[in-house]
């Protein structure tokens, strides 16, 4: 972005909600110099760069040569050819020229992709697909990201947002998500749906979801993480959620499939 | 395939179940020899080959230089490196070397395609998306089929069959399909699951269905082109089967918008 590809490795940053993740990376996708965390105590720009550049000058000042690169990963939509987030609803951020600041800041060229996106490249270039042509990634965490690799490229689309497998259609006119849209695969796998299909099912079912509100106290607190515990330890109602959620999970991957035709 | 390309135009076919039509254009795709159609008096490869023999000699003979290579579009699933047709449910045809044969007859190159995926390709290039590089096709007919345009170039997949976007799910679990799977769009919007829609709509509802069992004399000889027919005259039935089609058709193009973000 704002200085030439310069000599030695790669610095490969993760921005999340909550903390900052980084490693220094040869060409080959090999971690050379460990990897280091630090918590996010501000989300402004401003701070997560200062987080950036104290994790990169604790973790790694004495023991790795200066990176000649920088690789973002975040949460955000983003804008890869300017380097620019454009809304993170995590950080509350909505555009930020955040590659043209680290660049500056560290003097070297930087990229930023989506951080789902970038672990859809990741592994088609040195992880699990790294031996396939066809590729798609589903990254189900709070919401439902995906990537797609195609002939061997991460799909791009029209403006960097292809692969955006959560807001598949499941169920015409089906539940409502937190898109404009109904009926998307994230508003039954993601984990606030999760959360939210359990909440419903104890209030419909108090009987059958006492085990389930047990765990959290009340119908309004469980949460996704406690359904999958509650459905490990055998309570029927959190088994048939996901076995629920799987029928959903596997009829976007079956899209997705039929759509694609991806090596399988 | 059998031959290398040789100088003049191209000759394009369409072979459909009951008919096959065919162009002469040069290679910019304008059509330089008008078109002519023929109806197959029979369904094996020979009777077909022997069918675009004739037409070519009786529709194009006097008027058109011989062609140099020729381009085949067929309603079948294609082995496009291999020219190979693997199966053509319309035409009762399993594994045909068309390409070759057609090639060996008419001592050319001879490509092969699904007739969906060539129109992408040909809308793409010549057509209504010339001008983009990303395009989604649906093609309703009896079934439903489909063809991607990502960069610039028709996705192939790993096995030619990219673009199957009627056996996308939009219902989990929803309607059986002609396909091993339930739900799929082609289940709800293709031509043959529109009449089976209407069938039993009309035996559910006998009174609501009786317009439209007037135009077909019993329920199970309904058409899908009855049911179009009937909703533009006003039938009641046909308007609200044809408005929740609407509905199932918008779900399968929002989940492939975003998969791929294609350009609007």
């Amino acid at each position: 972005m704002t200085a030439r590809r310069e000599d030695g490795p790669t610095l490969g940053l993760d921005i999340g909600a909550t903390k900052i993740r980084a490693a220094i990376v040869d060409d080959s996708g090999a971690i050379v110099a460990g990897t280091a965390a630090a918590p996010l105590t501000g989300r402004s720009p401003d701070q997560v760069i200062e987080a950036v550049d104290r994790l990169v000058r604790s973790g790694f000042g004495a023991v790795a040569p200066r990176p000649g690169r920088i690789g973002v990963a975040i949460a955000a939509q983003v804008d890869r050819a300017r380097g620019a987030v454009l809304y993170a609803p995590n950080l509350g951020w909505g555009r930020v020229a955040l590659g043209a600041r680290l660049g500056a800041r560290f003097g070297v060229p930087t990229v930023l992709e989506n951080d789902v996106r970038a672990a859809a490249y990741a592994e088609g270039r040195v992880g699990a697909a790294r031996s396939v042509d066809q590729m798609l990634l589903l990254w189900d965490g709070t919401g439902l990201g995906g990537g797609l690799v195609v002939d061997g490229r991460l799909l791009a689309g029209a403006r960097g947002a292809a692969g955006e497998l959560g807001h598949l259609t499941v169920v015409t006119n089906g539940r409502k998500c937190h898109c404009p849209n109904r009926g998307c695969l994230e508003a039954y796998v993601g984990g606030w749906a999760i959360a939210e299909r359990a909440r419903e099912a104890v209030r419909a079912s108090p009987r059958a979801g006492r085990k389930l509100v047990a765990r959290s106290g009340r119908p309004s607190a469980i949460t996704a993480q406690q359904v999958f515990l509650a459905a490990r330890a055998g309570d029927r109602l959190s088994v048939d959620l996901l076995r629920d959620t799987e029928q959903h999970l596997a009829a976007g991957a079956v899209s997705i499939v039929n759509a694609l035709n991806p090596s399988l």
